[in-house]
């Protein structure tokens, strides 16, 4: 039996008819030169969506989840069968299939449904009669025969979700980058690509900002043990990052590189600029004041990200946390309501703050990392207000204003530059 | 039970945001005011059809049918769910389903699907629960859960099937148009309205030219005695042209017009422009040699439409026969060849002819009519190149340059000008 490849495409590498027939011919190569059946899983093209929602927000500023769903659902039929009228000009047998057609059952939720399987019967029956199958992303359908579609990061989900079904060896997902890099290069100058990333770091590094890859889809590939590979439709030849858990690949390169340059456990810096800060100052430090007001917020739909508490000698505690900035207005009026009714002083909003991270799995060995971090940035006169960690993580939450020179220069400090192959 | 009424827009009725939202109104005005369950059945926005083409045509001028139906089925998906959005913020309960999800099957055959069966335990249930329920015109499948489009006119058959699957009381056809006229009002400048006519009438105009309501639907709703209504939704008071075999109701009304004005008999003039003659001149006056020409032209798939056949003294016979304007040169081709085969002596093709025809089911037993009509061509100085009748049309073949002329001349002849109500 021949290997299985599941390859994505964005909505970017797809925005125009020229575009959509460079894919057609990454396609062809990747079906040949790896001598594999091929599956591809493409996004609406370009702004297609937004179109959509420009004509939608004219008619119903509130549409009913469901009729979104029918709307948006369309926009990725197109693409699946523009994609496979190029791969038949250039003499490839190929069939498109809409979500429902590729047997992709999903939960009831409208606008952000999770695949719950994929039967791939016709998928598998189209793969031996020798066609490239190119599959809707972000769409799936119930047993009612009801359209959903997945949300945010819903087509590289599909792809992760496809591979798996299918037994794939490889997933591709192909964006607008060339790799996944130390940091962003519209903040740093000299990033480095990276060849070869863990799971729990790119999981760290996408929920952190950098938007290469949806978290969803990652731990996905995660739980499944499924090699991503994170690439550009622009540069095809490149083979970009691949995301995996084969940790001996990971810690032989990282080893090496820590021999020739040392502390390059640190493999990315990554900015979150949607941040915003709340504060709950002068609450009665008593238990289960924090689990009510994360409670509260929880309710209310507010996810809280890094939480500091501390406590002061006169047996009032001061809480700080941060939410999504759209979320934040919502966030303040939950919390003042707390506020009266657990006899805190007073309460705060600051809307101008981010979070700064250093990413990288080899971190929990290394000691010092955190250290020279808050060295670094208390060097150029960056005040951190939060600081939050995991095994593979540290957060510190700056000054807007500051975000990106505390991205550079922790950066530099780690020696990042220039490692690219 | 209450009453069941569908109603069908076309594209110029759902150009724009705006366009859709008067939709809306119409459809929650019928609702109420007739207190029936709607289902609407809507076709792809203004343009996007064509949109969608020239987006094709870059990519494969040739594509692959399946793909190309694939393709053209979000046009509509795209209306219904912009239909429904705009129904519920105008406080209508209101879902939209695809061909799939409404159950319409179809025949397998690509681009020209015909309707096999409704399955309408969904729309049903849908209307049961007050909806109004929106379905996306010009699409099926079938059971191997392929799309397919349904051709020209796709969208109103899918009007007329819905129509007669759930028993419905009336099919509203809305077009561009108020009403069936007379004539083509950009022909003839007084025109009148038809307040009633029945399906052979509107099949005779349909098929002549008077491109209101496709031939498709009209067979359809008279095999299953669906009443239709043709009307507009620029004008949604107006009645418009209610099409059906009420012939009780057409035979009174005509009686009447007869009283007052005599020769009504005659319901309108058409004008097919798409017509070409080809002729084949001293054929051999043998048996068969017809049967031969015309079984040939079909198997090439060339429809021919008018037909003449004439004997001179010499046992020779000439052939002449009328073509689609864009089938003309392949059957040149192949006339050119048969004629060869049967020892014919030459063949001509005139791409430069128009078809004229009166449409009345009361011509029947009307004497006169078709004098009446060649009377009035030859006053004018237009030849008549060949006739043809059934029993409720006469249509004449002429030079094109005089074809408007020829309806005006008809129109004015029969006294059509100033009969709408």
């Amino acid at each position: 039996m021949k290997k299985i490849i599941v390859q994505k495409f964005g909505g970017s590498s797809l925005a125009s008819a020229e575009r959509i027939k460079a894919v057609a011919e990454i396609c062809k190569k990747t079906k040949h030169n790896e001598n594999c059946n091929l599956v591809v899983v493409v996004s609406a093209m370009g702004d297609t969506t937004d179109d959509l929602i420009d004509l939608m927000e004219q008619i119903n500023s509130k549409p009913a989840a469901r009729e979104q769903d029918m709307l948006l659902s369309t926009g990725e039929q197109v693409s699946i069968s523009l994609l496979a009228m190029a791969l038949n000009k250039i003499n490839e047998k190929a069939q498109s299939l809409t979500g429902w057609q590729a047997g992709i059952k999903t939960e009831s939720v409208h606008t952000k449904a999770r695949i719950k399987e994929i039967e791939t019967a016709r998928i598998s029956k189209l793969l031996d009669e020798d066609n490239i199958v190119v599959v809707a992303g972000f769409q799936g359908f119930d047993d009612n025969n009801e359209i959903f579609t997945l949300g945010r990061g819903g087509s590289d989900t599909t792809a992760v979700a496809l591979a798996v079904s299918l037994g794939a060896d490889r997933c591709d997902i192909y964006t607008d980058v060339d790799a996944v890099h130390t940091s962003d290069p519209r903040i740093v100058k000299k990033t480095s690509s990276l060849k070869n990333i863990s799971y729990d770091e790119m999981l760290e590094l996408a929920s952190l900002g950098a938007q290469v890859l949806h978290p969803r889809s990652v731990e996905t590939a995660k739980f499944f043990h499924m090699p991503l590979r994170v690439r550009s439709s622009w540069q095809p030849d490149n083979l970009g990052t691949l995301v995996s858990d084969n940790i001996n690949i990971n810690t032989i390169e990282r080893k090496e590189i820590k021999v020739i340059e040392g502390q390059k456990a640190v493999r990315g810096v990554a900015i979150d600029k949607k941040q915003a800060r709340l504060s709950i100052i002068g609450v009665p430090d008593e238990p289960g004041i924090a689990a009510k007001i994360f409670g509260e917020l929880s309710e209310n739909g507010i996810s809280v990200d890094v939480i500091v508490q501390c406590v002061s000698n006169d047996g009032h505690a001061e809480l700080d946390f941060t939410v999504k900035r759209d979320s934040a207005e919502l966030a303040k009026i939950e919390i003042d309501r707390i506020a009266k009714l657990v006899g805190a002083k007073r309460t705060s909003l600051d809307l101008n703050v981010v979070k700064v991270s250093i990413v990288g799995a080899g971190m929990i060995d290394q000691p010092g990392i955190a250290a020279k971090m808050f060295k670094s940035l208390g060097q150029k006169g960056i005040n951190i207000q939060m600081i939050s960690t995991s095994e593979i993580r540290i957060s510190c939450i700056v000054d807007e204003k500051q975000g990106e020179e505390a991205v550079q220069v922790i950066h530099e400090a780690f020696g990042l530059s220039g490692l690219s192959e």
